[in-house]
Order: C-alpha cells, then sequence, then structure tokens
C-alpha cells in the first residue's frame, strides 16, 4: 500500500514542501511507493513555491483510514493531524517541535525529533549522499522550506545548519536568496482573499495556562499595515473564532518580518495584563509592538504568563 | 547542572550500559557535564557486565527533582520512569521501542528512535567518527547490550547492524562472541537469589487488551529448569504481584536462548484461552511451550488476544 507522507493542518511551506521532499526520497531512493498530501490548501506562500518550482499540488486529504501506512513530518500533535491518525500505520515521524503525550506507533519505528528550525534541514541530514540524486524541483522546495522557517534567518530559531544548507541549495540552484526570499514573502503577506477568521486560524496553535485555553496566532508579513487596517473587525472576530474553537481567548501577533517586531492585538483587559506580564510591555491602545519577537516557539509560548 | 542519563525501571544491560556510553559521549565528545544513574539495582547480567568491564555502578536514583536535566534511553514510557518525569528538563530521548503517548519535552530536543535490536546500536551511528576515542570499557559495555537485547543475534528483533557493529566491537576489544555470550547468559540465569515478585516483575512490562490489563513477563536463561522447577509458587506469587500492581494477570514467559523457545505457564483458563488463540497452541496441563518465541516485543505482545 502506497504511504502517505503529511505535516499539519493548515498547510504552511514547511508543511507542503517537507512531504514532497520525503515522498521523492521513498520513491526513488528507498524504493517504497510514498505519496505526498496535504491537510488543507496550502498558504499563499507554499502555493507560491509549488508554482516557481513546477511542483504539482499535493491531494488534499480530510482523513486517513484504519491501518493506512503513514509518514508524519513537521508536528507530532494530534490536534494537528487527522482524527484518525492513531489508527493509521504510523511509519515514520520526522519533525523539530517538542513532543507531546499523543500519537502512539504500532511498533519501534523512525522518529527524528531535532531542534532545527526546519524539518527539511532534518531530512537533507538523513537523505545524506543520496542529496546528489535530487531533482532541482525538490531542491527548491527544500531551500523554500528553510527560508520560511527561518524568515531568512532572522527567526531566532535559525541554526548554523539551516543556513548553511540553504545557501548550499541556493548555489546548486542558482538562486539568489534574498531575492527570492523577498518574492516568498510578499506572496505570504497579499492576505486580501482571506477573511478575517481565515487569518485567524491561519498559522496557529492551541496552548493552554493553568485555567484559560488559547488559540495563539502569528501573522508573518511584509506589509504589516495591510493587516493591522483591520484590526477592528479581526478583533471582532476573534469571539467568534473562540467560541467556535472552545478556546478562552485568541491572541494575534502581527510579526513584521523586514522590520523584526510583532505587533499584538489587544482586544481586552485579558489580553493587556497577559502582554505586560509576558512581555515587560506597557499598553496603551488596542495594540502593542513587541521588538525583536518573532518566533512563536522560541519567545512566544515560552513566556506567555497570567 | 549535570544531566542525569538513565534508562528504564528493572534495569537490563541496555538500561544500565547505554547510559554509560551516552554519558560518557556527552562529557567526553559534547563537554556537557553528565552522569549515568540507574532506576533500581541492575539484574544479574547488567551487574555482570560492569564487574567484566571494569565499570563503576551507577548511582541509583528513585526520582527527579523538578528542572533536572535529563536525557532517556531505552524507554519512551512514563510507567518505566521516575513519578517526577515530565517535571524534569528532558533534553533528548534515544530509543528503540514504540511511541507511546507519555512524555513530553518543554522545547524541541533531540529525539532518536529506530527499529533496531538494541538503544546502543543507536547511539554507535549517533557517535559516529568519535567511536575511536571510546574507552575499551565503555566499548565492552556497548558489546555486551548488543548481545544481551539480540540473544546473541537469536531474536528476531536483531539487524544486520545490530551484528555488524557487535562483531565489529569484539574484533576490536579481542573477545569471542560466543564464549562472552556464554558468560553474560549464565549470570542472567542464575535466578536463585530472587524471591518469585522479584523474579516476576524482573523483566516485565505492562500490557491492556481490551477488559484486561496484563503484566507481562519475560525471563531470558540458558537454564529454564531453575525456573521452571519453582513454577508451582511462581504461579501462586502471580495472584499477589497482580493484586499489588493493579493488573488482572501476571503472564510469565521463560525463554529458553539455547532452544529458541518459550514455555508459557498457564495458572487458570484465561492464560490456558489466551494461549490458544494468541499463538495457535494446545494446552495440556500448567505450561505451554511455543517454539520459536523469543522476542515480546516482536513475537509475543503483538499476538496477544482473548
Amino acid at each position: 500500500m502506497t504511504t502517505l507522507v503529511f505535516g499539519h493542518t493548515a498547510p504552511d511551506t514547511d508543511s507542503t514542501g517537507s512531504p514532497i521532499i520525503w515522498a521523492w526520497y521513498l520513491n526513488e531512493i528507498k524504493g517504497e511507493a510514498a505519496k505526498p498530501v496535504l491537510l488543507g490548501e496550502p498558504n499563499t506562500e507554499a502555493a507560491f513555491v509549488l508554482k516557481r518550482w513546477n511542483l504539482d499540488k499535493p491531494e488534499i486529504i480530510s482523513d486517513v483510514a484504519d491501518d493506512q501506512p503513514v509518514v508524519i513530518v513537521d508536528t507530532n500533535n494530534p490536534a494537528e493531524l487527522p482524527a484518525n491518525v492513531n489508527g493509521a500505520d504510523i511509519r515514520g515521524i520526522i519533525d523539530h517541535h517538542r513532543l507531546v503525550a499523543g500519537l502512539q506507533t504500532r511498533g519501534p519505528i523512525d522518529i527524528r525529533i531535532e531542534p532545527l528550525a526546519c524539518t527539511a534541514t532534518i531530512m537533507w541530514k538523513m537523505i545524506g549522499k543520496d542529496m546528489a540524486q535530487m531533482p532541482e524541483g525538490v531542491k527548491g522546495a527544500m531551500l523554500s522550506c528553510i527560508l520560511s522557517d527561518t524568515l531568512e534567518f532572522r527567526s531566532p530559531t535559525t541554526t548554523q545548519e539551516d543556513k548553511a544548507i540553504a545557501y548550499d541549495l541556493a548555489e546548486q540552484l542558482g538562486v539568489d536568496i534574498g531575492d527570492y526570499a523577498a518574492e516568498m514573502f510578499a506572496a505570504k503577506s497579499d492576505v486580501s482573499a482571506f477573511s478575517d477568521a481565515e487569518l485567524l486560524r491561519m498559522d496557529s496553535k492551541e496552548f493552554e495556562l493553568p485555567g484559560t485555553k488559547f488559540r495563539v496566532s502569528v501573522l508573518e508579513t511584509t506589509a504589516p499595515k495591510m493587516v493591522l487596517d483591520r484590526k477592528d473587525s479581526l478583533m471582532k472576530s476573534m469571539e467568534t473564532v473562540a467560541a467556535e474553537d472552545g478556546v478562552d481567548q485568541v491572541l494575534l501577533f502581527v510579526v513584521d518580518i523586514l522590520n523584526e517586531e510583532a505587533t499584538l492585538l489587544v482586544p481586552n483587559d485579558l489580553v493587556k495584563g497577559l502582554a505586560e506580564k509576558s512581555f515587560d510591555a506597557t499598553v496603551e491602545g488596542d495594540t502593542v509592538v513587541l521588538p525583536g519577537v518573532m518566533s512563536r516557539k522560541k519567545q512566544i509560548i515560552p513566556n506567555l504568563k497570567l
């Protein structure tokens, strides 16, 4: 049976590109039938990357059947995976997020989690000398994953390994990193087609402090004004999204990639108190700028306090 | 703070040797202060190995403090780890068992799980060229872990990698694998000092079928008669151990390493039915021989049915 390779729901560039990379590796190098799939429509940056490298958009699936062989990449969190994921036959996990107690496997399998910025970087290490056989399009996906997850090396999650591998790939592909990243980020920044609720759910993780559940949403953009001009309706939409998703509060951090800062929307006193305690900020009005904050994983989630 | 490296409770050779190997690697190669510790008295084989290679017996700990940096090896199951393990700062996991939903980490960390017979084999791959600097005693521990977990390559969990690495180590150490494994298994087989309850808990994993909880115990031995002569009192002790440990039934498989078969004790109709359904066996009397059965992971647990 063909193994399905997928990342998390609301696929970003890493969760779109890494399944393509790994399915290529399983098919062409390991001789195991595999197919990349998506758990939703890719975001605008990921859609740009597919087009730029002439890659077919993977099929979108809504769930997995019992006993379906699967490889999971870029997450290990069942909340971001198909409802029946633990009914599937999980054959491998490649990820760079913290381990949450959730997935179970039937036997011992290959699991590789490393504290690197990007899943594709781990795959580069695992593929090793077989990288020589990787076609240009798949290499393009790999470079794109790294530039996306590191925000062109600006994010504090960036490691020397991510950076060195991206430069190596860019040289092989004859790509200017600065120009190409700018095109990617412009694609990601065009959020005009999305509703407020879609924006709030686009890049979002649930997180719980004692007594309060959050949806911690991030929008990485080179055009923060485009999002902040919609702040009134976004704040209104937070209440509906929170109620629908069973959380107490949605937090929206608008990350300004070029200026390396985040703007947090402050719709109420709960978020005001959280912003002041978590980021040592003084809040006046309904937004607060957090200088240097770019990474949910490294800078937002670990600091959240009520 | 010094990182503590430990395996599972009721330490066997892999859970005694692998912490020693990894603490050596962290201290001497990575320059990170680390110390191997045990979660209980090592079994007789592991004690023999420590003595044979002049290795200090690691300190035995009963729990870990909040925020204590730890690396966990040879398990990822909280039921086999200190009660406060999720309060510790888990820095790494190296294992060869199925993933159970249990451990949580604070951030992304290095996790490496592979379907090899032995944790030490995975470590050999991770240590790579730095193996050249490993002292003889630590190499001896590594060889011992592989021979123990593979039952000298007889277990169906054995892979070509486990085997090749063991032969390489034996050559470097000038050890005859057959002779040395026989000494190890003789040490493991001397169970005269243990009470019935200790024998039942010595190498045991909890496993649940719908409605029934089991303790699946295995005794690997070159002298099965020594255990089977005690079968009446062992079967009596099963009831006490089951009650004390909150399970419905203890199963004891006495694995005859040299004849490559297991004898299951059959104290009641529940176990009789289970033996017949799980292993297609015909049970007469209070024991049943299961030809070829040597591995709980590959042959016992996956087949259990009621």
